[in-house]
């Protein structure tokens, strides 16, 4: 079997979405293709969630509708992306197999007539969905309609961890690879604290309710686990499915909004990444959130171009207060996903579900019908990828990078921690927030990672950082990098042990500085912080205060107030040929602007004046493609030198961008990198 | 057996309450007569709590202590409502049959020690049900003291759901009966969304805890279910008794405070209509939730009186925090009960238990004993009634009738709506609110009901409304009446499904209007709304905004903020003999009175100068007995005509009521209605 | 076996804390040595969590490790308090005794891999660790090392109630014990509400999660029978100690922080009485609740010298915020409790553990290593413990009385009472902080105990008082003594039934009122108070009033406004040679300052003026130490005559304590008692 070509064969930018047309009888079908053709659909994500339609009962399976279902769409020119249907076993499944079922920590098994998967340990579901892998691959392997493979629909959504029995024994089997022998296990977990010596893989068990909270390396290892078995599952599929199919595979991830799984390794396996996003409503700048998943996306492909497998319209349905979007803003959602790499476009869903728990969901054919707004914005969106298709392929440069890892954030979100308010979603987004303000693109890194193209490296939250990791954070400053590393990093080795130095030890040459004790503040406590000038306090800061002991850096920031009133809050080290920055407290955004600013200057990299615009580039050759968004309902000046391939408008220099309006304008690159 | 004399046979209006004297020695008995007498009792409530004592082992009776109870009841004049025990099986029951027992959706089976029922799908609790009722038939069906029967106690109070075995196996039985077939069941629910198509009867389980949303037309049909199944119990207990019984029997309901039992199809089973009603401590205006659950008791009850079986003399004991009544607030509960067609006015309980999980409950005979203001006031009551009995049979007539649909409640209250902000309880009290302040009696219905009687139709909260009833509401306009939609109704059908022409389509007609989007706002946003004047923003509106597209209607009131901005917020539309009001927001009260009274004008109705009182009105024939009630703390004044029967006095023409006091005002009616 | 000698063998004030040397390697042990040596302590708890080392399964033992570390200790004069490891039963035993797990009220057997015990009923887990106490007191109960017994850890901690079949069974034996006949029950349980009598011993349970609120009696002997079965395992282990071991025995209590155990009841049974105490994080002024917990704990041990068996040098790791201790603050909270009569200063623990649960809980050696402030006033208070040695056995005596009864609480804390904002921790703090800011030391007592010695008995919240301690209390004002009583005290007897009188009818002689009716305030509720001046509402009260009818007793203070305007707030009567005081509603601190100094008055005792500082005396003699502790950061002036032993100073009248500084005063008593 031969390595299947990466990107699905479609012309352009990929533009569709999930098809269900068996909520549908076949008069709709009809009318869905019309309208397809009207709005420029290119690509359909279909069968995901048919499962009970085509293995009827134990190995029966029908093909018939699916056959016909794809006859029509190739007839019409339409891509499909085959699902498997994996997600939603069938009832009969549920009521052969009982055991197969996710059990929660509180030993509930789950029940059915939901959506959910049941235990990815459980073999009679690993065996089952390898069944009908392998006979849609069989079938539809070598059918020209069918461009890719989409196994499975979001891995870890809605449920992850399973506590069932299928999955203490798989549990002990992954500690037997991963530890080899007890004394490994127990001196990795530490379980000569509170007596929890192991002597028998047999009385090792997931970390289910109990009366305290649980070995803190055993939780973080069943967290590891709950990653790779659902991993686990979509290689059967696809091992199953390339044994039969040439197209290329791949399983929507949802970067940013499920935390489950493990996306730099989940990478590895697909052969194209794709996404699912959605805005968090209650956001009123949720773009920026969509900016961080976007390219969070494009680089755990590594810069490759990546799908936009679904995202939405307008409203979802599983938010409290489910906002719509306002005329032009899927435009400018969707243009953003493309300025960040993705070349496809594509929503959940086509048309609105009249039954069951998404149908407040919204969709291409709206409930209203295509007398609609949304309907029109459909269209125009079709026509605008069009114009804009030579994006394709073109890719992002970024000049900093910041640190993500899905490994820390799952230690740091046990229990016990030195307070409530430590968030790495929070201070990822407050120091992302400020860079995107700054016209400044990111990716994101594993500090394992080669990083020695990147002028800056920001370390928000990597409270989990191994000492090698360090040792290569070191390196990247001493080879004339710039650092910036926020408080609770540094803490825990891969093991959730403290590092045998102290807090942030691992560190501590680059940074000059070492963490006395933390000093975390009281609910609502507020402390002022003084740059330079002791006697002027003009920033704030809360949550978190530590007792720094300054070695070879130097202060930049003090403490005006609080615990560590008097003591330093941001130092600067400088190391080899680099520059390494600390901050010891939550800033308030003035302060973080100052301390990003000058950790500019050191790395050479300038903040670009947006005007309040949002400004990506991909770049291919000498061209660049420089998308700008104006999200505000005013008008935002930019400097732009080239073609508006939307309008066709060309500009040279300050140009205004009316407000809610996107222009992607091809130039060429004029300076040095 | 012949047909129940309807109303049981006491004397002027009935007044007692529950009396368990199982819970003290002999001697308190005695004291007890002679306590009723001073107090003017007349019917008690005996029995509900006594399984335990009666049946002693399974199919093993001691019915003495009862003999001996009614006994003196019946020489001392006071008639007895007999109830049959089974709220509470006895230990023994549940010991005996542990899988009787009520199960969670997370699987726990509920443990006795508590008050609460046994599964009502459990045969063993059916059979064991019928005997006891049987039994108490058989012994006192002739009984003279017995004038009334007494079902169970507030079905569906403390819990209603049961995901017990038993349960599963009846939900199935029900489901083939409503659908006969798989294909119009897996129709039905959509089963086509997230794949969940159902082959095997034995595959359906009841919606238990699961990892996302379970299919809402299930949860729908699951609540159908569970109400049917308690209205079952009831019947099989009901029709033992009347087997060997001929005074009329009810259970009583606990309208507007449970929601579990569609008491329309409830008050088609009793021989009488019966509620218990208790105070929302926490708002200070509890006295409309006490008007909206008489009016609601009295509509089910197609506007025959009607026994208030239990509201309490001061606080109880499960609320947050238990409010004392007032002096005169019992009084004034008590008469607004009589005013709203109730013809009896019991409470729970006569004696202050001292002992138990209610021993903070207040009752006729308290823990201070009769040295205190409650007793006294209980004596006054007592006296009060005897005044005013003649106000016996007579009936309250409404102008105005709003939509109060539990089936459609059940639907709306599913998960994943548009916004968490909907709120069809917060809804239906604010109209009815503005209808209450306005001296307007209200009537409660169903959308099948025939209207035509009304002038004004209200539809704060039908969320589901049938393409029938939506049929009949156009009926009911183009024939005359006035319509008020608020938001969020005519959205699905009865299996929750998206009515197939969009929002609202089953009403475009009678309305003009049709909704493209919805528009929920966010957390505490806040938008003006226009009346008229374009310039003029002055009055409010949150939660929910939509993009009406107008279609013969005229707009009333447009959204002058928010993302609807410029659209229309109110409109009325003429249709036929009628006029039909559309409101797309939730407006502050100054903009929703504005609209009533509005639509008061099109309904040829006005709002009464009430200056801050409670007034309905009872008649009979030429006659009216009004009742003024002023629960304020300083006077009002009142345009009456006619004699007080509680002090005597006659009015003609403005009176004032002093603070907190009632008159019950009889007079000849003038106006022709 | 002789009688232990009570005190363990130690010199001067014991000095140490929790010493886990299993998790580190041997180069550690001998660092730790000499760093203990450095710091002067003289005394470790060891072999707490170790079972699993120590019984590598069942009935293998192995000691050699424990003899190594006992011998090191014994050879560097470090003296050892060994602890049974019965807090954490090993691996191997909840894999052989699956059911001996401790289960919840919803039926989830509990999990392992984290902290925490077996069921205490099951037979298993009582074998066993009376067999793992024998073979330890076996070996080590004539070592001249060990000093002290330390029985298991924490009893309670994290979880006590247990709902497992094991429990069910002994429940249903305590209950047989406790009432002889089921007519005892019935009796004793009220169980004639909501129909519950039991025929049958079996066919009582646990009360297990129900659909609502089980018996209160039931629950309330619940109670009982859990702090029963906790106690009953320390005496099993207790027992098997002393019959190989001469050395005193203990058991760690956490006095005001778990509730779970009556320790009253527990101090009988011990030899020494010990407490492990932890600031609350959120509270700013946490040396309240501190005092109060030594205090309680002195008390419970009936004045004798007590042991601090844990507390942190800085933060805690299992708070929301684990605020760091100030400069000073690890010695003042030492010193307190010395003040307070402890002879001992202990800290969990020793050396910060790198691994595990608790790896950011504070220690001696903290993560930052002996280069820290935190090691360096670990060294200083080692220093200060030995300057201040001459303090140890001697008594703190105190003049007022405060009722502090686990039952009462018990009971109190029972679902469905007159309202959510009762509280009798919070109660309790009121009282008790308005006389630690005047100086005034407090004992706990029981409404039972013999309070002739006090001049002030206090009651903040005494909910359940019988008949038989109502008369006690009675006495005590008859004979001369000073009463204050708070709302909601002597409301229920033992069986949490309302006295037959009515509530508080039990106190009414003394108190010369009698309550009504309650009238709980609605949220956010307050209402003015006037003292004496009927024109004057200057102070304020909030959540609760009452109808109060007073008979012989004067009022003092009258509701200003509110349900019960006009009545009586505070009332004092004269009985006998004594005085009684009732406030009926939660004054605010101004109105409970002025009822506290009132009543001082009457029980001629006079306000300390302490500018701030915390001031207690030990006294030994003729002699007394005056510990005053300055917890604000701005000096405090008090008038002292003696010797400080921290500073050798001598002090002779006005004395400034700078901020943040302890003095420990030796002098010569001069008053009369």
């Amino acid at each position: 079997m031969s390595v299947p070509n990466v990107w699905p064969a479609i012309d352009g930018i990929a533009y569709g979405g999930d098809y269900t047309p068996e909520q549908w009888p076949r008069e709709v079908w009809h009318e869905d293709i019309r309208l397809m053709r009207e709005a420029g659909v290119n690509l359909l994500s279909i069968g995901i969630f048919t499962w009970a339609l085509l293995e009827i009962d134990e190995g029966e399976f029908d093909f018939a509708w699916l056959d016909e279902l794809i006859e029509l769409l190739h007839t019409n020119g339409i891509a499909v992306d085959l699902g498997t249907p994996t997600a939603a076993p069938p009832a009969w499944f549920y009521a052969r197999y009982p055991d197969a079922r996710v059990v929660t920590a509180d030993g509930v098994a789950l029940g059915t007539g939901s959506r959910g998967m049941a235990s990815p340990s459980a073999p009679e579901y690993r065996a089952a969905t390898v069944r009908v892998a392998t006979e849609l691959a069989r079938r539809y392997g070598s059918h020209p309609a069918v461009v890719l493979w989409h196994v499975h629909n979001e891995y870890g959504a809605p449920i992850a961890a399973d506590y069932s029995p299928h999955a203490v024994r798989a549990f002990r089997e992954w500690l037997q690879q991963r530890y080899d022998s007890l004394d490994a296990l127990n001196t990795a977990w530490g379980t000569a604290f509170w007596g929890q010596q192991y002597r028998n893989w047999e009385h090792i068990d997931v970390p289910r309710t109990a009366a305290s909270t649980i070995n803190p390396a055993q939780q973080l290892d069943f967290a590891r686990f709950t990653d790779y078995q659902l991993r686990a599952c979509f290689i059967a599929e696809r091992d199953a499915i390339r044994a039969h199919a040439e197209q290329p595979i791949t399983t929507n991830f949802m970067a940013n909004q499920i935390g489950v799984a493990d996306l730099w390794a989940w990478a590895e396996e697909v052969d194209i990444v794709s996404d699912d996003h959605y805005l968090d409503a209650a956001d009123p700048e949720a773009e920026i959130g969509l900016a961080i998943a976007a390219d969070l996306t494009r680089s755990v492909a590594r810069g490759r171009p990546w799908i936009l497998m679904e995202h939405s319209t307008s409203a979802v349905n599983w938010q409290s207060r489910n906002i719509a979007k306002r005329p032009g803003e899927m435009q400018r959602n969707s243009l953003a996903h493309v300025a960040r790499g993705a070349d496809a476009v594509m929503f959940f869903q086509w048309r609105a579900s009249r039954s069951g728990a998404e149908k407040f969901h919204s969709a291409m054919v709206p409930h209203a019908g295509t007398e609609s707004r949304g309907w029109r914005e459909v269209v125009d969106l079709g026509a605008t990828l069009k114009r804009i298709s030579e994006i394709r392929g073109s890719v992002v440069k970024a000049d900093v990078a910041m640190l993500w890892d899905f490994e820390s954030f799952w230690a740091e979100e046990l229990e016990w921690r030195p307070s409530v308010d430590i968030d790495h979603i929070e201070r990822t987004r407050a120091f992302y927030e400020q860079l995107w303000r700054d016209g400044i693109t990111v990716d994101f890194a594993l500090p394992s990672h080669d990083l020695s193209r990147y002028r800056l490296v920001v370390v928000p939250a990597q409270y989990l950082l191994r000492a090698e990791d360090a040792a290569n954070l070191t390196r990247y400053v001493e080879n004339g990098g710039t650092l910036v590393v926020s408080y609770f990093s540094a803490i825990v080795d891969e093991n959730d042990a403290v590092h045998s130095g102290g807090f942030v030890s691992v560190l501590r040459d680059v940074l000059g500085v070492r963490v006395q004790e933390f000093l975390p503040l009281r609910k609502g406590h507020r402390a002022g912080i003084t740059w330079g000038d002791p006697t002027l306090t003009d920033t704030d800061s809360d949550i978190w205060q530590e007792d720094l002991v300054v070695g070879e850096a130097e202060i930049v920031a003090s403490f005006a107030e609080g615990p560590a009133a008097g003591g330093a809050a941001v130092t600067r080290n400088v190391r080899g040929l680099g520059a390494a920055w600390y901050v010891g407290t939550r800033l308030d955004s003035v302060g973080l602007k100052r301390l990003m600013h000058a950790s500019y200057a050191d790395a050479g990299i300038s903040a670009v004046k947006t005007d309040g615009l949002e400004v990506v580039s991909r770049r291919r050759g000498a061209e660049h493609f420089t998308v700008a968004i104006n999200h505000r309902d005013r008008p935002g000046v930019l400097d732009l030198h080239g073609q508006d391939l939307i309008s066709g408008e060309r500009f040279a220099g300050e140009t205004e961008i009316s407000a809610g309006a996107v222009v992607v304008v091809r130039g060429l690159v004029v300076d040095s990198d």
